[in-house]
């Protein structure tokens, strides 16, 4: 569904194109200006009047912003700074050039300046990374209807005005949290902590993780969720929008891990060539040096290559099924860790149901490959030996043997980074199947050893 | 965070359970009866004030709820279903075994029946699955006092009231959203409309994909969406915490699919045993018949395989490097193609990156590769022969081949995929692999044979 007419719009001059975005919404502008080039955006961006600038400054897609920001006379970046929020100019500034940061935050005004600063000690990924300084409170002496005046009041320059904070008047320490729907229902006259619950309310600390923030909001459906210091001062809050963008980049963070590389968090042609080698170059290399080590077992079981060359027709075959099985099971654990289903305590019911379900899987695609070399052969496609039969039972019985293996390979992965304290979405695929290839090899080799001692080895 | 301290209370009689869960967020609540035995998860249940219960039963965290009403005698089920709101309750009678479903559609009331079935129509995964039809909305002709009015009137019943519909009195088709914010801050004696951004609302079919909701409330920031149908009539509302369930459930899912299974939507331990093995043996098998093809590739290379047995040891790490770098382009493009970064006709611009790309880091694999061959023979861990020199070259040259022809299927296969109308993240991670395995022993025994004729082969 293309609802944005001008996204790809190419032949009007900058303040015509200006002028046409303002019938849009203001997302859509950020997507139109994301897709423009670096010079023409700025100058489309300049020619916006002031208050839609900022309006199309604050939306989070609006991922060119840093750059234009970057492109823009210092006085013009600044005045447009010190009129956005707070939490999003912060991320802007966080993104400028090194070069011009400075120039930037010194001609800001000193209370956008302060509050930005404030924002950007906390690391990216965690709440206080995530918050706006722009929530609305009240101290507990406040009526209802007191309350719903001072929102009137504040309302053009909060974030959200649907959570209401309320603090102990002399602490200012957070006591409750009212919702607006509560509010208006509410006897004006009555005391602002009788629209309350009484639940205390659900905090975060500055440093409380991205990935947990967003299951705060999927649990307790927030619409938006207090920072607080221990004192239990408020420091700020994050609202629902920006608790969705977190939980998106979380999301394509661990598909890219999975897929084994370093997450990256610009629009793929926005990369530079040099990062995206670097990003990726890393654990292409680590794993390739990992995987080296089925060269050493190949190795170690030269003589038996010698003798039965057959064995190694099934090779790959063997190996891709044992990494096949652990990227599976290890894609269905990490799942069921982030959504806590399950428990680093578990790991033995998992065990327990992944050792059963690894022989099935394994005796299933044995009997496949069982009946494969056998249908080869009877059929005159490929001639096995002799021993055939020998050889598709080494198969078989290799199969089950590797697909338990990765099947519980892959099913532990997950606890063991868990509890060593890695992200358990760290356990890649390659890196899954890297882990059970080696282990694989030798697994084939063993079983036709067995089988295979006094006819072919 | 634990935060739940009933969450593995074991010896509590159900009574004293239900008055412990009083104290606690509902939500923490539907955590508790989700780690219960079932007999004793709806003696809890059943415990609880009925108005508390409700609450427990509309989120839709609470994934045992379906079970948990199947086993409580239908008069009880069908009061509790009632009294919840339309869509989880919808979402509950659809996960309803089908021998009960009949029985505890009979004892609903009428209003409740008809609203649960006109939701039960739509498919999974669309807006018309997410949609409640507990929304607020009124004509045109109020003014902003009548509809402040009106909300204070409804509000207990209406799962949100921050978005209010403003439909045109006669046809009843929607006209514009306000938000509750604007609302407050406006002049009551003016007319509603009044209070209303200048935009058209944005809105969703009862088709939408999740996906699609998902974006849409991204990119807009919204706390809800209007479901309308062609004539512009208001079906229901999408709220933003159904909205950020269905984004996280896509996210599993796209994890699962990259992973090489068919999604699953129950916790992992209350999965059946029959139900894993199937969700899981349709992929594995699909891969294992396609993996087939490494072995005829090795069949058709088996007398070079006789004469270089050498080349045979290099098979596993060739082959997995071009698994890697496809794993990692895919996942790349899969996100970047999900965030809407690239567009279908992007494709070239894509493949004018990851051809050098793949060429940069094949190099960067293929020196490793070679000093690692060169090391072993030098210091005599290994002999690889007289030829070593020109075994080495092989398994650098092969080793560039193969991963840029794994970056640049990798990062096509989404393209295709998409092109084809498919999802492009059901490209998993094994699927790149297998594509690439073939390929890649392809292409290796092509290097070797032009590389080494005349000397090993």
């Amino acid at each position: 569904m293309e609802t944005n007419s001008l996204l790809h719009e190419t032949d009007l001059a900058p303040a015509a194109l200006a002028q046409a975005m303002l019938k849009q919404h203001v997302a859509d502008n950020a997507e139109t200006l994301n897709n423009l080039e670096l010079e023409r955006a700025s100058q489309v961006l300049a020619a916006l009047p002031v208050e839609r600038a900022v309006e199309v400054l604050d939306q989070p897609e609006f991922v060119a912003a840093p750059e234009i920001i970057a492109s823009l006379p210092a006085p013009t970046a600044g005045a447009l700074l010190n009129a956005m929020s707070a939490d999003r100019a912060a991320d802007i500034v966080r993104l400028l050039p090194d070069d011009t940061k400075p120039l930037v935050l010194s001609v800001l005004d000193d209370e956008s300046r302060a509050a930005i600063q404030r924002l950007l000690v906390y690391p990216e990924d965690t709440a206080g990374s995530l918050m706006t300084t722009e929530f609305v409170s009240v101290p507990s002496t406040f009526t209802v209807g007191q309350t719903l005046e001072h929102i009137r009041n504040v309302e053009r320059t909060r974030e959200t005005v649907y959570a209401i904070y309320v603090l102990e008047p002399m602490s200012r320490r957070l006591v409750q949290m009212v919702s607006l729907r509560r509010l208006i229902s509410a006897d004006p006259a009555a005391p602002i902590l009788s629209a309350a619950r009484d639940n205390k309310p659900i905090t975060v600390t500055p440093q409380t993780d991205r990935e947990e923030v967003g299951r705060l909001f999927r649990k307790y459906d927030l619409l938006a969720v207090p920072v607080v210091d221990h004192f239990g001062h408020v420091l700020g809050i994050v609202t629902v929008d920006d608790a969705i963008d977190a939980i998106l980049q979380e999301g394509s963070e661990d598909v890219q891990k999975f897929g084994g590389m370093e997450a990256i968090d610009k629009p793929y042609l926005q990369m530079g060539f040099g990062a995206m080698i670097k990003k990726r170059a890393g654990w292409l290399c680590a794993l390739f040096l990992s995987e080296m080590l089925t060269a050493s077992a190949m190795q170690s079981f030269e003589s038996e290559l010698e003798k039965a060359i057959v064995l190694t027709l099934f090779v790959p075959l063997i190996m891709s099924s044992g990494g096949n099985s652990g990227s599976q099971a290890t894609s269905l654990l990490i799942q069921s860790l982030a959504r806590q289903e399950l428990r680093l305590r578990d790991w033995w019911r998992v065990a327990v149901r992944e050792l059963p379900t690894g022989i099935v899987l394994g005796a299933i695609l044995g009997l496949i490959g069982m009946a494969r070399i056998s249908l080869w052969q009877y059929v005159g496609f490929y001639d096995y030996g002799h021993y055939w039969p020998l050889v598709a039972l080494t198969v078989g019985a290799a199969l089950v043997g590797i697909v338990t293996f990765g099947s519980m390979a892959g099913s532990m992965l997950p606890f063991i980074l868990k509890r060593l304290g890695f992200d358990p979405a760290s356990a890649s695929a390659p890196f899954v199947a890297t882990l059970v290839d080696v282990t694989g090899l030798v697994i084939y080799f063993s079983v036709a050893l067995v089988i295979l001692r006094g006819t072919l080895l």
